[in-house]
């Protein structure tokens, strides 16, 4: 059945109010048949590295064809525009503030529109909740079947940020820092592989990886690999450079959060 | 399909525990083709008001004929009656406490029933658990069909609680309070536009809001109006006017919180 | 519609990352029809314990034939086995390290698996996100039908823990600990009511039970029998000792919390 697709939610609001639920009503009252998945409603508020960081970790897992509804929108009511972008094979409804950057960056082609159909939002649309009134009610006409084409014009000055990428400081040293800190206490850096290559040579050299309070000096390839208590470095599910610890939290062991630097460094 | 009804659910349940997924196990066992959607679960234990809240600013996005779910109920196991309200468009289900008074308030006419057919519970029934054994298989049941009048005798003495309105102290001055703090920090008072009209008007005179630690002389439109750390306020997303600040949280900023006061005052 | 199964998640992953959601889509992706339903995700971070009372206490108020996901599993990426439960009436997929083992306690007859049919794996299957790579991807071809034994051979060594059940010392005396707080802070202990089954005499005899800085000398129906305040203790919704006050937090009445050891004494 066409009508029946998938739409995800990625969004600051929380849990602790009725703003989450009341998109999906929103979002079923225009298409009983859509088949909404909650992707993470607790990115910090107004936290769009955070939000870009989660959505771009998840999107490609999902049925072609699914809309992803990605809301962190602190210009809300403001002129920020509403953006649909189709990557030919998935649909991302949000406001254009930089929370698609990473799907720019990894997907070849994306088209994106600036959603102005407003006979399909909610009306009338409040100046706060943009979530409710226009994201909501666009992305159950989209998995009703309406054509993007239909939103709005394409454009071409939509906004991106780069990630954060890590500094190589001459030949002995990179420097970056924590993008997240999970759950568990894990310390998602900006490290990739391709920044630190010597870390992964068949016989790496000594090195030490700097973070909060603390020092790391091994790579490992899990985290039940260490011995607890002890911080060391892997690469996480992400495809970053991950610091962690076995059955416990990195982030207190070494006394580090988001935005703490983190340097690696070669003897 | 009829029998493909959404059934919602708002409680204080929260999310660290069993208890809602064993609700969505028993609602769908009664009935596989249920739909389940979480509006909130995670209202402050035994907040009746926050409930109401949640259930009042949700229940009308959703399709006509969705059965709305509300178990915030610290009389459990007690002589409080389990409810069946039937709006015309929606059904709720819930403990007879005044959580849903603003239901009551908003919709036009309603039918209160005391559910009474126990055949229709979850057998033994627990002295503490009827969100599994009562309200769960009773929502499950209303979303196969079953007539509302099977379950029990309209009543007319069901509870109700009257929002606690703002109050006019004299010509200048209107005394609120902070009816609930949300996850953005944005403090939502009891407050509506009628209650102060002069702050409505063209060219409003001179005011103060006094609230927490601080003041705040400004009426803006939206969040993103505003300069960041700077306490204002707006008529938020559920008519209530809110003390916000662009990017941050106003309740941080003014040290204020739920149940706070909040005085309006014209020069 | 055969195809059309549940699926429920029980996982520390949180509900503040992408995990959980980047699960569901996998899910999704193997099979569009099932339906997910979510029991909790907020298990504390490698708490084995917590997560086998949370898929105990639900698992059975789901339809027959439930796929039941458990994802606690400190030792992702070693030797410890990806393992697929069947019962009869239900199926687990979990790791292998006993947070099934309330499912082995009270079914009769279960049927325990090793999952080494990789092909039915998202590949390459990372160190560190088996949810996503194993345990996802599994529970997505068994919701679309495909037969256990295809997953892997039977074992009988499977891992399991018993529950610490709470010990009798001497005639008057009965220690046990608090297994959990929930989220309205009742102290829910490993007592059941055959362990002190004088507790529940006609006429029991006197009795005090020690919890954290205060004791209980009342045993209650439920919350709202007691004042408000006041610590008592009641039979709860999973069938152990709980010990609770009337719309409030028993863990902050007696400073008391998880682990806490709980001491009946008669007289």
């Amino acid at each position: 059945m066409s009508m029946q697709r998938f739409v995800t939610l990625t969004t600051d609001f929380g849990t602790d109010d009725h703003y989450v639920g009341t998109m999906k009503g929103v979002i079923l009252n225009v298409n009983p048949a859509a088949q909404i998945v909650d992707i993470c409603n607790s990115v910090q508020s107004y936290d769009l590295l955070e939000g870009a960081l989660a959505i771009a970790e998840a999107y490609s897992c999902f049925p072609t064809n699914t809309i992803h509804v990605v809301v962190v929108d602190p210009g809300v009511g403001s002129t920020r525009r509403p953006i649909l972008v189709d990557t030919g094979s998935y649909l991302f409804v949000a406001p254009d503030n930089g929370v698609l950057s990473f799907i720019y960056e990894r997907e070849e082609r994306v088209m994106v529109r600036h959603i102005t159909a407003s006979h399909y939002f909610r009306q009338p649309v409040s100046a706060t909740f943009h979530g409710r009134d226009v994201f909501a009610p666009v992305a159950g006409y989209l998995s009703k079947g309406i054509a993007p084409d239909s939103l709005g014009e394409v454009i071409e000055d939509y906004m991106r940020f780069a990630v954060r990428g890590a500094k190589p400081l001459g030949d002995k040293l990179v420097r970056g820092i924590v993008l997240k800190v999970d759950k568990f206490g894990n310390l998602i850096t900006n490290i990739r592989p391709d920044d630190v290559p010597r870390l992964f040579e068949a016989e790496p050299p000594p090195f030490r990886i700097v973070v909060g309070k603390g020092d790391v000096r091994t790579l490992r390839t899990t985290f039940s690999d260490g011995p607890p208590g002890e911080a060391f470095a892997i690469v996480g599910s992400m495809g970053f450079l991950e610091i962690v610890t076995n059955h416990g939290s990195a982030a207190q062991v070494l006394t580090a959060g988001k935005n703490s630097e983190v340097t690696v460094m070669f003897e």
